[in-house]
């Protein structure tokens, strides 16, 4: 490439010259505008105390909370005007309360910073999406608990390396998902104890002199309590990658079912029909119905941990207090937290929707012998035989049946007798797809009543 | 290349062919020994929980149960021969067992697979891990409190973009970081309460016929519960990603600590002096010492989030239950884990042993006139002046200061008054790196007292 | 939480149910609307190419390729309305080429399909970015060349652990970089010669029983040959995931280049000054002077290699051809390609801008003894000495300078003969930053007339 | 947690106090021993090009380089003791030559570093990697073009989103992952040529003021030429990084065929039979196969791109020149490196081994009215029929042949021509899923004689 031509295709972008790209590098209302209302909340706490300690006057506080008010409502409707000059959310807003209220707005920024303000307003968004978060998770729960109540008793392959391994019951597969899920929750509710505490009125990094009451401003926002050093506050962003590692294993358990429910969308599987408000078809060929949503769900995972290696990334090796580095946070958790609650609303859609198709899964689950693991443990059990030798008479039993083109359950009392005359007729009562998971019962197994019982302690954990 | 070539060259090191490949890629034991005596716990308490239980004698139990701890002598002993051919620590302890104890051995299989033992063991060595990384990072914290107690009052720089900000004191400083700590070690602590739950007796993936009692072994192995659903108990690694999300984030805590100290230890800077321990030298350099221990800690967030992402990218995608795809889950944590422990225990060490060179923090901490902030709010609180104003007046004095080649504090009361005639002595107070700490008196400011108070009650709270 | 607050929560951001959230995770044209004009060039290639092989009439063809030039101005001018309901910008695209020019709109899409349109697409685009970032790279190595020349003599500290290890030239420093920046050129022309490959034609996936001329079509869109195999054209991301390898390395150089920035802009080395332009200041601190720029640059490796670790998580256990999983490739290339230009321009730009303080970085070089390694080189090089020999005999004259509280060269030769009489008043030529940085004529080593060598080379390579 | 209890758990493992753990954390000799070939080639040809300029003795050479290859053959033997103490794999070796000859040892190390030393040996063991890779791709290319040759008119289904969209050859799918791997090798040949430069002669990082020639070293160890700036020779590791990257994406490919692999194994969709030699069995299931290796090389992207993470994190933002940090550069690579190889080596045995299932695959692809965009192809091709209406008519069709539940093939002439009376006969040759594959013979396409024709040209072009 000669010269010219690269500085004329390379010029296209930032032909502005410097200016243009100091500008573009460094403003952030482009996204930090999604933080107005946090910003506005954080603003009107911090002007009522500044009155409640006699730091500003009860009439300049009274106009910049009222003045924020009308703010915020331009905002929300639509009607605000942001500047990229004013770099971002803080000073667009503070430079219109001016506008609005006049010269009080000036004495809003007493005793804080924009490093303290910042790190307020993301601890009250994250906060928000913790919230979101757990209601989503928990929407998700609910309908997986009532796939898991209706097919308590349907059975279905249990697989191990996809391979058929043991029947299963369909509540109990779906109930795994529930505990997965419900782990996923704590994690958040545990970030979210975590990160409650507020860092308004660290100010700058050190403190401040004036006689603030951090305790009244926190309690105000919601939090539990100011955090315990300045430095700490407006320096940590551990709290974003706590929500984005949790995000991330939640949508690595979305990726989980996701998956499964692709492979058992396929023509070879038939496990699950999923209804087309999560589908799309084809104009010509009936019964191809693509699980396009299931799909998206399982590659959520990518930008989600995506942003969390990304802040990761950025935070790794940066000195104490604020750099500016750490602008890079926000994009990050705003497209993580947005696409974590777009899966989740998918996947309850989906599960809500999907229609199992019982046949199918109870064909699949008698396949390849699955109940050998049965009729071995019986003898164990009951007739009392060592593992080595259950498992060579039962290798024997299934040679039989497959000789005969049949299954274990379809050999007669005196065919199994042949193979040792031990077997009793009690032997059929652990055999075939029901009667397997129904003896399962030990605490959380696959039995029809250990699944009922799960989804009862569920339904009466989540009120 | 030539076919020829090639070949030879890719043979040499699979020349043993397929055989050799599948043993390579399959085998275990290579890693997985390091769960011994997990596994041997894990295996002692199912053998006492299954004689309880009628399933098994009282004396093959015994025999079991013996025979396990010999079997665990000799591994700790180094005299057990590990064999590949036995693919992993299960099959491994068992056939020794079966050669201890004879016959009995085979009915320790009973009601259990390879894949509850295996989740039960990890699940026994991430705990271990947990309250080891606990420890290790209480150990740090006392180091930094020491410090910080020491340098209450000591003036340094407080930074904002590597740039002198405002006066900050050295003790204020480490309170930050146990600050960030201590929140790791929540984190450890909260992914403790929410693993400790108890895989055995999920058996291959259904549960099991026999009958057994769960919530035995669970408490025998010091467990809160077991889980409550068999599926999810040998599908999931959830909590080795807690844990190594966990590990992440402290991990970024220390690069960003360790980034710190290299810095404070370049001849530039001068503000620490590390020990010679966790440093090295040049032989003919003697001002030359090198803080290897900092920077490797600083790397060690690349391979402990480096394995959080490579158990992440293996989960993804993996329907239920087991896939083998989960037996690279162990290697990534046993690196993290390991890595993790020996950059707790060498920044420990370090921290304990360096050296605050107090003369150089004051000096950096008084240049480029760090106290104008103080200045200007004293301006704002006790003149009443607008905080624009206060910036203008804050301005002209700098200005002064700087034409005159002395800092803020050097400046007469009569040469301030030349600016704005209301300011009065006690500005004096505020000026000066030692009454500008003193004055950040706010909750959780840099004020000595502040610092003290914080270290008072941390030390209360550790015990 | 009860269901209540949960459910109004959660239900505020998808109200409007299922087709809402659908619509929201399936469509694609809030994002996908940035390949426009490779749309459009690649329907235009495709009509001619039906036309020439008549497959289409060429009055159609002429109606398409002139109603899509109406469509692209509709699109550049800013005037055309994109419509979430029609998904993509195919879809769009495809339906207003309808509006202007009739029935012959529905031709275009004979013999092929929306999965070989889009790989084409995103193929052009990226290929596009790879030139952009060529050039680029090429703007910040001219930058770096300019400094290199004018600074190709002057010394500063060669820095091991941030410890002066021995003097360098400042133009040796640059020449480093420039280095390494052509190797992610190479990387990035590497990245577009594998990629150049046409994937129009594979149709959906199977290729086409139509009498098509993949070559034709790409010939005219700039491709090297078609790709040989549809499925595989339609089915791989390899090409996305290489350029954004080359940007994630691109990005690495950039970090470290800025963190040298920023520790080099700070008031403990002041070993560069940046421009307005590229860094913020205080409007009370006049010394202060935030690389705003640089830290913000240094950051970017984060959601570049982010992008890269969500595609290649995406892609991660695909099936072939194609799943909608794919979806996800376009935001990530998107957001890393746009940054990586703006970290580019904004490097070049501070590094044309910024000052190089000879005076602090001279003195910076002298200091620790740092031609203590010159000495012993001299005493092998001239004396024959040994090695451990004139170690020795270095570290005894290095202790005398400390103990008079100079440096090497001030020593006298007389002193210098009291340690070993040998000595001659030659050595002096390699004492002091600028006789050792001469001395280093070894190729590639820092003395000026290297530097001069290889700036000259690639100001030839360059043209 | 108690004080006490926490110190013991903790001190256990690093009991022996600060010593300890810094020679834990400092010392690579438990890892960079692998480099031990390369070390020692890199100080012979170091020797060579000393003594042929005169620096050291011709003698002195030449028992240098003899007693280099003693010390080979002893770590070659197993009977080399390799000390901690002595830290890494230069000094280790280094102290074992002067065992061994004595006196001229010292002379080794004249003009060179460990700076230049390591880069140049990890250099070598990379580019050594490379080969191998190349190796192993090439190897398993022509696996495939095997099963391609075999398979080019074998029927199977094309899918999109995992449901049947068209048919396709055996032959065409391994032919996709064919061009995949090409590319791969494609990738790592140009990392190689990039990467070939050699750094020694660097010196610490600032070159050397002795009378080298780095010509000579770096022709004498198949470099392309020294690097052409020392700084940049001892700083960076772009070269692993690069290596790391393509062998992500190759193992990328290597998880999407592992994934179709475990799918195709399963009993619903039985399109391949692995070998025993790659799959275990159940000893009581006879169907049950499970594909572990198939497995296990999916999960091998996670380490591999793992390391990528791991590596491009601890590099982000570090100054020039040599950090300790680097250090971790070495177990990152060798764990990929052997794990890509391990991954390669089986996937080309499972290739080579496994059996398609030419009847399910057949009964698959025919499934689903596949062949209806053939159908409309063949109205819009022949009967020029617009798209839309082509489409019409064969939904009409495909919903006729569904209501007599039979395939569209099976539709008489007859019945088709009631839908639309312009089908002629003709239609029949490309309905059934031998004449969809048969008629797309677009370059590129699934037509088996295009098949052939990429087999062809891709043996001759391997050679």
């Amino acid at each position: 490439m000669t010269k010219d031509q690269s500085n004329a295709m390379w010029g296209g972008r930032f032909a502005a010259g410097p200016d243009a790209i100091m500008e573009a590098i460094n403003a952030s209302i482009g996204f930090d505008k999604r933080l107005a209302a946090q910003d506005i909340a954080g603003s009107r706490a911090h002007a009522a105390m500044l009155a409640a300690r006699g730091i500003i006057s009860d009439t300049d506080a009274k106009a910049i909370r009222e003045g924020l008010l009308t703010v915020l409502s331009e905002i929300e409707g639509g009607t605000f005007a942001f500047s990229t000059a004013l770099e971002d959310i803080h000073m667009n807003v503070e430079a219109r309360l001016k506008e609005v209220i006049g010269d009080p707005a000036g004495r809003l920024h007493t005793a804080r910073s924009r490093n303290d303000q910042v790190a307020t307003d993301f601890r009250l968004w994250v906060r928000d999406q913790i919230d979101a978060a757990v209601g989503g998770i928990e929407a998700l729960i609910r309908a997986l608990l009532a796939q898991a109540e209706a097919g308590a008793g349907w059975v279905m392959p249990g697989f191990t390396h996809l391979q058929t391994a043991q029947p299963v019951t369909w509540g109990h597969h779906m109930m795994a998902y529930v505990e997965m899920f419900a782990r996923d929750m704590g994690r958040f509710a545990d970030a979210r104890v975590r990160m409650n505490e507020c860092p308004l009125g660290a100010a700058a990094l050190a403190g401040t002199s004036f006689p603030i009451d951090r305790h009244m401003t926190a309690e105000a926002l919601g939090f539990d309590r100011p955090m315990a050093n300045s430095l700490d506050a407006v320096s940590d962003r551990d709290f974003a990658l706590e929500f984005l590692g949790a995000a991330s294993i939640c949508a690595m358990h979305l990726s989980r079912f996701a998956e499964e429910l692709v492979i058992w969308s396929s023509a070879q599987f038939r496990f699950v029909t999923l209804s087309d408000r999560f589908s799309t078809g084809s104009s010509i060929m009936p019964q191809k119905k693509n699980p396009d949503a299931a799909e998206l769900i399982r590659a959520k995972i990518g930008r989600i941990f995506g942003a969390n290696v990304a802040l990761m990334t950025v935070m790794k090796g940066l000195p104490l207090a604020y750099s500016k580095d750490m602008q890079e946070d926000k994009e990050q958790v705003f497209d993580a937290a947005d696409n974590l609650m777009l899966a989740l609303a998918a996947m309850e859609g989906m599960v809500r929707d999907m229609t199992a198709n019982r046949p199918a899964l109870e064909a699949a689950a008698a396949s390849g012998f699955s109940t050998a693991t049965d009729l071995a443990d019986w003898l164990v059990r009951v007739l009392g035989m060592p593992f080595r030798q259950a498992h060579h008479v039962t290798g024997t039993l299934v040679a039989l049946a497959e000789q005969k083109g049949c299954d274990l359950p379809e050999l007669s009392l005196a065919e199994m007798q042949t193979v040792h005359s031990d077997i009793r007729v009690e032997v059929f009562d652990v055999l075939g797809v029901h009667n397997s998971v129904a003896s399962r019962i030990s605490y959380g197994g696959t039995a029809p009543e250990q699944v009922r019982a799960q989804v009862a302690r569920w339904r009466e954990q989540l009120g």
